[in-house]
């Protein structure tokens, strides 16, 4: 760091983002991407539909915002939006925590919750994740503590039911729970339902997995407009054009074709299942998923091996070098092709062991 | 705000953009665009060469700090892409601004700077501008303080010689000193060739105003790598994925199409002096401008009732209720079209007046 940087981020530690090595023929499943572009509606519709880009973004994303809460069965006044859903989680760190309210997370989940923790200077507890790397809901009763949970979790896949996580929101009336649901539409239940009955509940989803804008940056939060207008209060304070009018655009094209989307997600749940299979036969350990990863195990071969073996073979996916989980890997769920050059180069990396 | 609201913003007043109200045929001269679209060639560039959605943007922006880099004369390491240059003031704001580093800026300068002080609850100092709304470098010499200026400054117009901005990095030697050079390119000097004379020295821009990219959101720093690394670690702290694939791919066709840009500042600079002649026929006082805007008042009508008489003809331009410039408007240089608009329906309004 330079001899200017303040001290206050002496002990920051930034989020280490999967890598995105240039490596030709490369079978990318490390960063839990859509293997599929956004549909040629969509895309035609952002086309004709964006914003003479010389002009400043719709600050409200009134649109986008309109079409969704359509789809989410809530008011425009419910939603914000963010350049990813990583500003948002950020933006609910600033808003909701601070000394008197510090975090709560489990010890084992999303790796930049402690990163906008200490960004924040949030104190924050680590939850252990229990047997099975499961969420136990009731660990998380009246903790009093801003708590965050990704429903799937990452990198485990595990779901907790909505019942279940309506639980932890019921109990925990003093404080804000945020649902991080980055993954929800690979078989997860949403507690956006749930919205209109609690003050104290904020869904966070993307638009980065199961509606293929990874690379153009949409992200959303539903909750009370309560909670809304203290998140616009971060962000008109931050960087109030944050999501573009391309992204804004299509956006829209994408909340218009909602058929492409449930199409890629089955399709999405057919490849991990197939997957599943195959990895079963092979002797893996497979966490049951609900997202569209799995994080798996061999006792013939250890995660970090592994994940070197398949990236010398132009096959990469995310090794946590991490107590409890560094036996593991996380296997984005890709296409059909990508599945079976995944198993091929397994099968033939366990042919080898001695 | 909502009753989990943390109470370290309760002072917390967020910046107010320039509205965006739906008009019909408004004349928009309020918030500094650029009256030109991105060039056929530069949107045909981004529309061939945007990276598949579905998958993350480049992290690091290379390819773009590259171009810029060779545009500046300097390395890719002395330069960091923002979402907009918001978002980069901001981590500068973080990143060299605590108790120990309070900020100090003009007292009438950009909006934003108190802002982005009371989100971080950053001390700071407004130095009151000189007769003239004159920035003195004299006053900012040896202030002890994480410095931000914007340069040609707004809503002023006013610009600092670059040696007089160089003077006062110099004279700073323990502090970071911040030029906003949101408007430099319509006749300012800009300070990124002292970049690597000055290792305390962050020059921020925007591809908002020349490059015709407000609605795209693409903002840049450059500085010592040092500098640089710091202001990444905040980045990887907050929204590693900050920039977009489709703005990345527009950032990179507009810095091939350098000849558009340059042709655009040039007209815009030419609508100014032509405007700036016809409001003083008119008896307006015109600050001298090196930016897209003009400061202007008249003896004859108050800042508020001339703000209040155009926008009731739907012609938009900026008043700031504010001690000291409050009879004055900002008004954005636009199209030689635009500014006859304006020009006509304030001779009417003036000889309206009683």
């Amino acid at each position: 760091m330079s001899r200017f940087f303040s001290g206050k981020y002496d002990k920051l530690v930034p989020y280490t983002p999967g890598e995105q090595p240039r490596i030709l023929n490369l079978v990318k499943l490390n960063t839990n991407e859509c293997p599929f572009p956004p549909s040629e509606k969509a895309l035609q519709y952002a086309g004709e539909h964006t914003r003479p880009l010389n002009l400043y973004s719709d600050i409200e994303g009134v649109e986008v915002r309109r079409a969704l809460a359509e789809l989410c069965g809530l008011r425009p006044e419910n939603l914000i939006l963010g350049n990813g859903s990583d500003e948002i989680l950020n933006f609910a760190f600033m808003a909701f925590c601070d000394e008197a309210h510090p975090a709560a997370f489990p010890d084992i989940s999303y790796g930049f919750y402690p990163v906008f923790a200490d960004l924040n200077r949030i104190p924050y507890t680590e939850i252990p994740l229990r047997t099975g790397f499961r969420v136990a809901p009731e660990d998380y009763y009246g903790l009093g503590r801003t708590i965050f949970i990704a429903n799937p979790n990452a990198p485990t896949g595990l779901a907790l039911t909505r019942a279940e996580a309506e639980e932890i929101v019921k109990r925990n009336p003093g404080n804000v729970v945020v649902i991080d649901e980055a993954y929800v539409d690979f078989g997860g239940e949403s507690c956006i339902p749930l919205v209109e009955k609690y003050e104290n509940l904020l869904v966070v989803q993307t638009f980065s997995k199961s509606r293929s804008m990874a690379g153009a940056r949409l992200g959303f939060a539903a909750g009370s407009a309560a909670l809304i207008r203290d998140l616009n209060t971060i962000k008109f304070s931050t960087n109030p054009y944050n999501v573009n009018s391309m992204t804004l655009a299509l956006g829209l094209g994408v909340l218009m074709d909602e058929e492409t989307t449930r199409k890629n997600c089955r399709t999405v749940m057919e490849n991990r299942a197939y997957t599943v299979r195959e990895l079963e036969s092979l002797g893996f350990e497979v966490l049951p998923s609900a997202a569209n990863f799995l994080f798996v195990r061999s006792d013939r071969i250890g995660g970090g091996e592994l994940y070197e073996k398949l990236r010398a073979r132009a096959v990469l996916v995310r090794h946590f070098d991490k107590e409890r989980i560094k036996d593991y890997n996380r296997i984005t769920v890709g296409t059909r092709e990508q599945m079976d050059i995944l198993l091929k180069n397994i099968r033939e990396i366990l042919e080898d062991m001695p």
